[in-house]
């Protein structure tokens, strides 16, 4: 992969579609930003308010993804369910291709959940 | 729920399985430990290595979760991972029953994935 700063000064990655939504170079519905993630509506949302909370600057996943931004992300995650008004709720990181990640760059979900909502996790 | 110190000296909930871990009154197979945290395999284990990432000090769920233990419990999580040497894994925490929280104490489950291991992941 090729790193560059990109237009807002964040490190990215060329091929990276994430790297491009923070980018504004794809467009994606902004739930809630900060300097250092954004929360945007999935776009092939699971569950209705399925969110992807993801690190403006490219982590590959979440085993080169540093210290210094762990207590920052936590707290976007808590920003992003208390914005949703949720109690129920799963947050989900899929790390490697094995466990699903799709995206090669470090994402979490969120997603809402209700009573018989059809949506079904393993553990 | 009555919370009271542990002879740990963490508040535990009377009535709570992770407290009473915790404070080695139920038995459980330890993975690492550190101040704060506990890391266990999941007796029911969805997969091989099913780990659940446990904080000492009782809380419900994320949402009651403070600020000041975010870093140190993603340094656990990270720990975990790099102890069981994988690089494939989902962590996920359910919060809340619709959500399929099963014990009122906040967890992460860690599922070390291989290719074929017939684990679903809806996210």
């Amino acid at each position: 992969m090729v790193y560059k700063f990109g237009v807002v000064g964040y490190f990215m990655s060329d091929d990276c579609v994430f790297c491009k939504i923070v980018n504004g170079d794809i467009p994606a519905e902004v739930f809630l930003a900060n300097d250092d993630f954004i929360v945007i509506l999935d776009a092939n949302p699971k569950v209705e308010g399925h969110l992807l909370v993801i690190p403006k600057r490219h982590y590959d996943n979440f085993l080169d993804f540093p210290l210094e931004v762990y207590e920052k992300f936590l707290v976007t995650v808590k920003d992003a369910v208390e914005k949703l008004g949720v109690k129920d709720f799963n947050l989900i990181l899929n790390n490697g291709k094995d466990a699903g990640q799709v995206v090669g760059h470090l994402h979490l979900h969120i997603l809402p959940r209700k009573e018989g909502d059809g949506f079904e996790i393993g553990a």
